[in-house]
């Protein structure tokens, strides 16, 4: 192996750019050339390519976003693009290809991989849905993202005893807004994982109501309704007037937390590692402390679950 | 004199418990008693009282929203709820009360005052559409929670190479949303100020597209339209294919920026020396590093004019 | 058992008031009654007590410090300190105890337990440095507090083109300094698991300047030599000109991470739950994300390894 | 005028790069060509340049740190020196020269005037020790660290119950100590301007102690004496036991906060005006809310007051 492509795909997350120095650093410490595609698939199809060295990867850690820029590709979802992709890395000497992204830029990857070409992955996005590891890249920034945003909220909710819904992200899963959940200390949380049930949310916010509690914060993961829905139908339903907020892109940019920017920065480098071991149609991950390749295809197919108590302690701690 | 009454009143805005801390701490210092009043009028109305002591008032400088709670009243604008808040002040044997809050909280104040009761005001809002003061406390901090949500949004616009358009508080007025485009960079501001004009808008937007500008931020404040209205309207006219984001409450809340915690040090400390002097009927402000005293109702009847250059620096930075 | 007793001892870190407050409102969920002791075992020994209830605890989860107040307590080191607490304990009523701490803590708790009375342990120490957890309480706020200064020192340093030492805690571990090395990007780290070579590290700063490296910085924990110590021996050897920076207690402070105040809401969850089990004598911890009681004496007995890929990314990354 | 060149000098401060890209664009703007000399006056002699462009200075509003990076220049103080640098300016057909930094820069741009060539001056410095303009550049940014980073070590005090010295930047100005003292609520502030009274500060920490206040704070200004001279001679005299931290070159890096944002992007865009309207010699600064060029010795030689309320805000509301 000479020659290493790398791309990021998909939305952006905080700590890609890590990613990006982690795995050019680590490929040139190995003796690897490293060439970056831009805007994900669509630079590989287009021939969009940048050679990267050791300082072309300096300063960038903190930043927030992606060097490489990213894109969803339209054309590479068919065979005839992903072949189209297979002939530009041969054309670019490529001999491996790392991608940076969520499930969707993995189909790619995966998709490479079974027409023989050697491609790592590495889990980046701030939903936390993939299997395979235990945090994805992104998902502790967008954690403490919404946390500060629900504090400055929370200073206005106490101070007008106000009812207030935020919505955060998280696409068909709950981990952001669990986890935000639980950090912030909000009274009540809906996520796509459990059936959202009307009734059971009004008589708690009564509940609250009658026992004094001036103010409460509901967090709506994305994937159960939008926040403007929930607040029609409190009001129909329970005749509860709350404000909203929707927390949107904010959760996604920012420079990486300290634990993002670690994590990245050994994914980057179990990526190299894997790479040069041959443990290919892989994606690295953090489970339990240390950095393993499972099949990528494993990220999607397999489920990963939600903590089983931090449902319970949204309850027990809200009260 | 011997008691002094205090209240805030309206929207929060950070930097409302330093200036309680400060009202309190400079009265007492002076030999005065102090007695909070909980959620602005109402609280007056109702006789919802807090003593303050030196010690009541320790550690609050810090922290968003205020401590003394706030509401807007619709009983105080009638004159019958004006003179039932006067006979609450008389029962309490409160010799003079400080208002934090905005123009509206203001008014109230200068009913009473027209009644022959003491009163100063504090300027406090995010929004920043008070004259007597070159600023109220809580609009720089508002300013920096909107600029560093939208160096977020830049991360992930610059990475997918988008169109944002970012919707700021400020009610009738631009100052938050003109302050947070020059220290943003961003490309274009709309303000209520300036005749919205959208051809031109498009033309600009059309001609940074050209140039090859892969990504623009607009600031929307809410006195123009909602974002998602020009949202709507952008598609339709130009074509353009824009997300939104709406900062909302967040901007209200959060801890103090150091400028806050001073002019809100400042301005507590003013108001007690404008008791201690008789200067009855006015709002503090500080105007060219001065604490200075003019008639309350001054403070909605003249015209506070947007700094002259800012808006040419945003069309000439944005380039 | 009816009544628990709760207390912060040793030094602070971010997160301890979350934990106070999962404990708390899960003890009252489950019908128990919550006394906390202030300043640690001291006020133990005092009867400094405090009845904690659903609404004391209110509002505290984002604060830095601990309500409860903490101290060093030199009595309780004795065995009539011991014998003495054991019998403020009784005159409480008080039918178990949680101990928020390190392991100096922990060996009071420990000491309690062998005179048969049930303890719990939670652990809380920025310094990450207590076996039976992967992490403690605050570690990831220190690493967060850590990283953010040193990114300010990142841009005076490339902007001056200098040579920076940055002294982190840690005790006598380097868990802190090489989290904080990975995710600051740092050139060089130093800790007191790895022998401190002098000429090993001349030679690498000289290598760096050969290639043109403008600015350096070194990570230095407090339990390998003090910065200034390290800055003399650098000039004395090698004729390096060095700037330091000692965080200090900085990195004690500050509101917890979305990490840590999930972590400490869990644990003190789990807490209560080992109470309600019977599991007297532990530590709660959380292991490969789940919550896990492990024997209090392990978590200083028991040896807790670096990740061994950490301080070699160290090396490979800030070339 | 067809050619301007710009550079940093001294000591760098946040804002530096917003006020280096609002020059570029601005120039631009008026058809200008832009020039820029790295490592300040060094860069001038050595010969080291780069142009600036439209793009070049994109994305650098909010990096701390200066993207031409800054020097002191023994070489230019001296009058050969400036001669030939004079002869550099010439070489390379720059018309005027824009220098951004403190006191000691615009010694050499004054030189430089006075052999006739046309300057106008910046002031960026953290220290705001420059008559002319309200604030220097980068002055709001530092405060705003040094509050942040005081809150943080006020959790630690209050939970520990200990007196705490902080030592602030400034060199032989107050400005930034007196500012964090105030924001932060700090009990007790020395600054240079004010004769140090080591007797009437142990009676005040006394009367404290005495009064049952837990903790304390105490803001020393480097030009004061240092914290761990503070810490000595406090032990020594009053026999107090003090922690100190030295917060050191962290106030100087970060993003610049929205104020610095606007203020260092109205100064470019002002000192662009001052040069074409042929305003030489000058250093353009903000006096209540005007841009306004002033003689730029005045910056040294005349005298810039500390706000006279301030220091005794200190007393008042430390209490």
């Amino acid at each position: 192996m000479k020659r290493v492509g790398i791309l990021t795909s998909g939305g952006d997350a905080p700590g890609m750019n890590a990613a990006i120095r982690a795995v050019t650093r680590s490929a040139i410490y190995n003796s690897l050339e490293v060439i970056g595609f831009r805007r994900g698939y669509e630079g590989l199809l287009d021939g969009d390519v940048v050679p990267l060295s050791v300082s072309s990867v300096g300063g960038i850690i903190h930043r927030g976003g992606t060097m490489l820029r990213t894109a969803r590709s339209e054309r590479f979802i068919k065979p005839e693009g992903v072949r189209e992709g297979l002939q530009r890395l041969k054309e670019y000497d490529i001999d491996a290809l790392v991608v940076i992204g969520g499930d969707g830029s993995f189909r790619g990857a995966y998709d490479l991989h079974k027409l023989g070409f050697p491609v790592v992955g590495i889990p980046g996005t701030i939903d936390n849905d993939m299997a395979g590891t235990d945090c994805t890249i992104g998902f502790d920034t967008a954690c403490n993202t919404a946390l500060q945003c629900i504090e400055k909220l929370r200073d206005t909710a106490s101070s007008h005893e106000r009812l207030f819904l935020v919505e955060v992200m998280g696409r068909n899963a709950g981990f952001l807004a669990l986890e935000a959940a639980v950090a912030a200390g909000a009274e009540h949380v809906l996520i796509p994982e459990v059936p959202f049930d009307m009734d059971a949310l009004c008589k708690k916010l009564h509940y609250a109501r009658e026992r004094g509690k001036s103010h409460s914060l509901i967090i709506v993961a994305e994937g159960v309704m939008s926040a403007s829905e929930l607040q029609s139908r409190l009001k129909d339903t329970g005749g509860f007037d709350a404000r909203i907020i929707v927390l949107g892109h904010i959760q996604r940019g920012g420079s990486p937390s300290s634990f993002d920017a670690v994590l990245a920065s050994r994914l980057g480098g179990g990526a190299v590692d894997a790479l040069l071991k041959g443990e290919f149609g892989t994606m690295v991950g953090r489970i339990a402390g240390q950095i393993v390749a499972s099949p990528i295809q494993a990220s999607w197919e397999d489920k990963k679950n939600l903590d089983s108590d931090m449902l319970a302690l949204v309850d027990i701690l809200g009260i």
